[in-house]
């Protein structure tokens, strides 16, 4: 299957993206993870964050790349020489989401095709925006994300509590 | 059922809140309904005027206690002995939030069970959002929410009006 | 929480019901689980059999009962003094159908009151029908439903596969 | 609006089909409420029921007629004259159907228009199929279905019992 | 059926939106487009620019008027005459905030019938916010905006990236 | 990408199922169709009548095989070596249905990969179900189905017509 892209914001990375990123492997001869820039979403982490915390996420795992991107993504696949973007679908909310972004997809480039791979039952409810919730009202995050992921979430919001009392986020 | 809680933002309270609550008394012993900060989220009526406008609504109704809350919901229910948490579901797009909430939940605390109720179907297409933007426009709202949430409504957009024409609201 | 009914056509009991009645057990004084003859569905299992793979079921658990009923569920729970509807929702398919009968329910007992657990994301996607159709095919079920259900599915299959070679099933 | 059609099954008509078509008659010439064979369905009136229990509810509605019809729907509505098909959308489970026949429609049938109307709050959980459930097991009917509608339920029901003990319905 | 009113943001109007008003037209005695203010969406295009926009897209429609309106939506209608709200509905996830808005608009003017339209299948995934993200990075939005709005979304972007390099839209 | 299975009842195959089949062949080393027998669903065509309209729609494609299966389709990807299901994904009713049969799929067999193609959305809504209703009210089916599927539906109905005036379908 050449070369797949998965792209995302990743902010930050959780098992849910893990789970697709350990299946896609196999499926393919090379798997781009494509980290979006997206600051349109106001990340909490930045680009260059976001990208080191799936690097380390991937690193024992076989022929993934980790690559930072902007603009369109079908730019971005196009210019790494992919045919094929992988996708995560859960139970809820993203399937219409879903839907709008691959007929876009498929209209702006028709030889990209897109491909999607069922998250497992245990992270059908995990989302980056939840975890972040969870994560700044100090929650335990074990099995939710990786550990330097929790980790990471933990000085996020320590430090933001400690400069920034009385903050207005997002 | 021992003492249950009601968690919610409250911005402001509205008929389908109050069938809620109306109907969750009967069950339990104590109701705690419990008003989240909900900085994020840009509340349109401070804390302290929503449990206000809260406190007023729930005053008849025996067994019910009004309290603020900040952090996440599962540290609050642990706080004032709660075993429940009480949720409002109605036909709608809340479902798939419910559902990745209640699975948060019961992540982070497995003693804390979440119990829903079907919104009675007058209520069903409610929303506190959708009441806000019919209040600034100046619609009536008579059956939505409870009269002195109606009054508190009228005075809250008539004062930004005065003091900030060209507001720039969210 | 008095007394509480957990109405179904239990064709057969899965792991999904099972983590609905111990979650519910907690909560309420007694637990009366209310088999529905359900002659319209064309079920796999005898009325009796169903009934017995339910009490086989939860012979372990306290405040337990298993009763067969026939004709409309609000009838069954007014005779055996019940005043809550326990349900199972699960992320997929049967929720509108729920919201359908909440309501209805409502509409013919305003006293009794559905109350919803969401069913724990391990077994959100088991269904009896899909069950029903592994089991058909010779599938394992582990962990889908109780020892002695794969056993009496195990049994009925093989059975109904001796005696009717070319079968038409529904 | 020339004339439009308002096709279905009415097994029976409930207060949700009145609702649409009491709604539907001022934007219309002509409404034309369109009784659908459908025998696939195995429908508990016969078709010249059905059609009698339509037109006594219709009976002081003014530019309405009741007709039945056998074969595509796009056909009768050609027949007629009509340039517009009347549906009503309830909040649940008939939404993708909706699409799918609409979509379908206008495929085959370009210069006929589907418009659908919102069926009222109070009637969204309603469907000719719980109707009869609840009927069959002698369930009060009171606002769901027009009076002459429930006094028909009544004596097919008590007629079926009579004749049919142990019938096996569906 | 007398007088209609499409009423939206149309920021910018989209080949979905024109499916809908060509289709309405021939419906109806006379469309009204209104053009919603709101400043709460903070629209890419100014209340003036898209009025613009949609008078240039319906310049050769019989019987079609735009105009800009502010304020309750049900007011607006009222004022012009209107007696029906058209509304274009999509498979995904506009649906149920449609029915909130439906819902709402009953309640605040029972005299207004809102109709809804289904969006041809090759508009179906189109919306005006994915058209402004594509449009930002550069990407083609042939066949699916009118060519004038093309260019205008072209030139936005353009001027928006020369004065306000490093923006943070949204 | 080996060998990848696309299972379904093809009853019969349509326009959107060789829309996913034409995308699926460039991306795997060989992809089988798999048609199940499915006598539950009585399907109108035979398990041969369906396998041959298959093989006669793909003739023209590289790589691809047409096999009838009875049985667990996990059972029936493994017999044939496969690594992949593939799936095609349509925005409406089946999506639930879907993920309950992924995450059954691998729960039965973890080595199985379901792998989802987004119908296109001239596709969307095209259902075997609702065709086979259009066919047999003598409905056009052009663009729809294959020709020569068309041309069997067409003599299906026809025959059953002739022997079966007042057949009772379904």
């Amino acid at each position: 299957m050449a070369i797949a892209v998965y792209p995302g914001t990743f902010d930050p990375i959780t098992c849910g993206h893990m789970d697709i990123i350990e299946r896609a492997v196999p499926l393919v001869d090379k798997l781009i993870v494509g980290v979006y820039e997206n600051l349109a979403k106001r990340p909490l982490f930045s680009l260059e964050e976001r990208v080191r915390l799936v690097e380390e996420a991937v690193k024992d795992l076989p022929n993934v790349e980790v690559k930072a991107f902007k603009g369109l993504t079908v730019d971005f696949i196009h210019q790494v020489g992919g045919k094929i973007m992988i996708r995560g679908l859960r139970a809820n909310s993203d399937f219409e989401r879903e839907f709008e972004m691959a007929l876009m997809t498929r209209k702006l480039a028709p030889d990209i095709e897109p491909l999607c791979l069922m998250t497992s039952s245990q992270y059908q409810f995990l989302s980056s925006t939840l975890i972040k919730e969870v994560a700044e009202l100090g929650g335990c995050l074990e099995g939710m994300v990786p550990d330097h992921v929790a980790a990471a979430l933990r000085e996020k919001f320590s430090t933001s509590t400690k400069l920034a009392t009385g903050k207005g986020k997002r």
